[in-house]
């Protein structure tokens, strides 16, 4: 398996209205998508940097993931996700490898994309998503 | 101020041993560096992933800021950093934007790089690092 880059950094905050003025300051660029992801308990704000995006994640009901993670170990950084071609092809490697899958096939993401979660008891405690692009390019324009 | 792009992404590890050869596995890629920095009483390995490059963490002391991190927090993404030039004066940008520094001035970090960290307490709980490679380039030769 050979992903190609960091497509996000899923960042977990208590609240968009304060983070979102905060990390468009410190990167020099405006948040261009703000997206709620129902399966997920999520309103998601995203910014670029680079080959990269940021994606805010604010909780939108106190029993989902990331207002449990943030319970747990307060704001902060939740999640990497890579990009990869092939998604499906990528978990079975990810099997054969002896990596446990949360997502055992691709499931759609925020910004169209499919992606897929490793399990952090396989990958040192950090939750790694796999994800594939095939809308041919980021929201943002770049 | 306007980073380029996320030069790196800090990972805490119990064991470099054991953490190397699942993120070889995981980025498709060889570890191209590993090194001491005494000051931060770690051992930091290196995989480069697209722009960005992984930086395993692992504490050389009881008393360091990584083994403190995964007594309080587990094992997991530790910071991320981003590229900059000219860091002394976006050090400076930041403290008149209200950001509290833990470093006011650059200093020495892994691989060659100036490196300054923000205070959590300004950055919503995100260990933020800037840094600014002067080196003309990546140990990994790309």
């Amino acid at each position: 398996m050979k992903p190609s880059h960091i497509e996000h950094l899923g960042i977990a905050v208590k609240s968009l209205d304060t983070a979102i003025p905060f990390w468009e300051k410190l990167l020099g660029t405006k948040c261009y998508n703000i997206e709620e992801v129902p399966a997920q308990k999520v309103r998601t704000a995203f910014l670029k940097i680079g080959q990269t995006k940021i994606e805010l994640l604010e909780s939108t009901a106190e029993d989902g993931p990331i207002a449990k993670f943030i319970e747990k170990k307060g704001e902060g950084i939740q999640h990497v996700a890579f990009a990869v071609e092939g998604l499906e092809n990528t978990l079975a490697e990810c099997e054969a490898e002896g990596i446990q899958l949360i997502d055992k096939a691709p499931r759609g993401g925020a910004e169209g994309l499919s992606i897929a979660f490793l399990h952090p008891k396989s990958t040192g405690s950090v939750l790694v998503e796999l994800c594939e692009d095939k809308n041919g390019g980021c929201k943002c324009g770049k």
